[in-house]
């Protein structure tokens, strides 16, 4: 039987991995833990890494929280009838945002979900933001992916990479966060939600296997895409280009993205839910960059619906 | 007969002795001009200062735009008999980030409304965000302000500083921007919200003189905290608390600030609305200044509440 507490204690070890893979790849710096409990119930333990050696700014955090049900899911009318119920929810999240502007940023979010009446489900995704595309290493990234995901059901990575491409969107500026990846919600046994027929047989114990696969592969890419660029010399207009990449990130993370909206309104641990913002970070008026430059080149790449693998 | 078009022509000159004064108190930076057009109706006309001596980003911003009533106000069910009409809005926005972070961040936003069914209101702000409070310089902004209130109606100021206090706030650090100032929406004739009975008597003429009078104060106000504070010395650890201020400033515009809000949701200009933005800004996990610092004092001031005058 399969228990939200077996489900939250492998994600607590899977924090523990990716930060001992992030730390071993860095080779300086080193991730310091904040345990911080919720008043209304439950905690989280906060990981940060600060001026490492590859790693600028990152964090890598486990949270086990429940209660009652939150506001913010009550404003859905599809669930308003879960106004009576309490809610556990217990997951990892994942932004690595590093020194050298050719290496990518990352960022991983896996998921669970359970409510008092019976209702479970998995969440989560990865993306990747580099500030220079390199057609190599996104094809590597996405590859990896549906390898995770083909073993589970070979519908997902096609499923889960458009969802990827709408989520990660910044409607403002017309463009992707970066290159996508995957996203998914309320995965579960029953739910048929964008069409997703393929999920329709898999048990709670299936879809936890796939969400290990994924959080398993997740230190591995990483570490690899860290490996591979974190000596690439770079220029310091690399690095202002990065700053103002940097800027667009923070743009989707404040106007948009999910989670941290949720957990600005949930009055969640603020500097667990910001820890997603870089160190530093660049706006320049209306600036863009000359033509066929790499700017330019990784700007045209900032689209939905480019087929990487 | 106060027509529209006069009232938008007033605000156009105010951009310009905006600009004027400002550039002649840097003495170095010039205002660069976009002119924009919107495809469903009126345009404006953005004016930005980058890398000046003292100012090192900022934007004074006209726009006058028209059109049908866009989806945000239909929203808010109270104005949704607004459905079928036509808007005309004008007004000017400023926002300036400075060099030195002795010199204060400043904005300003006037604006006026106006529905095809006769509706019409005057609303505006200005407010003052030290990257360290100087008591003396709150003493004078607040005392200017309420100068220029106080010859409308001896009301204004304790209003508007109120509405100021609860609307330049960021719950999720529970703490005010800066220093607050006024702020005030939806004003004319026959308004009483917020239980303003000081402006039942006011005619449009009337609040537009008060609005000249704002608008006419700011640039003094701004220039005389350039010069005071312009070649003020500052340590590279002041440097680097400015840009955490500017870290708070993005948090607030991207997740709280209405005008921003608005201008995206609305397919804005978006270099024109996100002006505001720092050229660079820096967030530090769980940062907290040490005691009995400079910047622990500054924070101590970012509360609502403080009665400066």
């Amino acid at each position: 039987m399969l228990t939200k507490e077996h489900i939250s204690d492998w994600f607590k070890s899977l924090q523990d991995s990716i930060c001992n893979a992030f730390e071993k790849e860095d080779g300086v710096g080193k991730f310091l833990e904040d345990n911080w409990l919720r008043e209304e119930g439950g905690g989280g333990r906060t990981r940060i890494l600060q001026n490492g050696n590859v790693i600028e700014k990152g964090g890598v955090n486990f949270s086990a929280v429940y209660g009652d049900v939150p506001d913010f899911l009550l404003r859905d009318n599809a669930i308003s009838k879960l106004a009576k119920n309490t809610f556990f929810a217990t997951g990892v999240s994942v932004v690595i945002h590093p020194h050298n502007p050719m290496v990518p940023i990352i960022h991983m979010n896996v998921r669970y979900f359970e409510m008092s009446n019976g209702d479970w489900w998995f969440g989560g995704g990865i993306d990747l933001t580099p500030h220079y595309v390199n057609e190599l290493d996104a094809v590597f990234f996405h590859a990896t992916l549906k390898t995770a995901c083909d073993k589970h059901n070979t519908s997902y990575y096609t499923d889960f990479k458009k969802w990827a491409d709408d989520y990660f969107y910044i409607p403002h500026r017309k463009e992707t966060r970066g290159i996508g990846g995957i996203f998914f919600d309320h995965l579960n046994s029953i739910n048929s939600k964008r069409g997703l027929e393929s999920k329709a047989l898999a048990t709670k114990e299936q879809l936890f296997d796939f969400i290990k696969d994924l959080g398993n592969s997740f230190a591995g890419i990483y570490t690899s895409l860290m490996n591979k660029n974190k000596n690439n010399v770079f220029t310091n207009e690399n690095k202002q280009w990065q700053l103002l990449r940097r800027g667009r990130y923070v743009e989707f993370n404040l106007v948009y993205d999910k989670g941290t909206k949720f957990g600005l309104e949930t009055n969640g641990r603020v500097e667990s839910i910001l820890m997603s913002l870089p160190q530093n970070a660049s706006w320049h008026y209306n600036y863009y960059p000359v033509a066929d430059s790499p700017e330019e080149k990784t700007l045209s790449f900032l689209k939905k619906g480019i087929d990487w693998v």
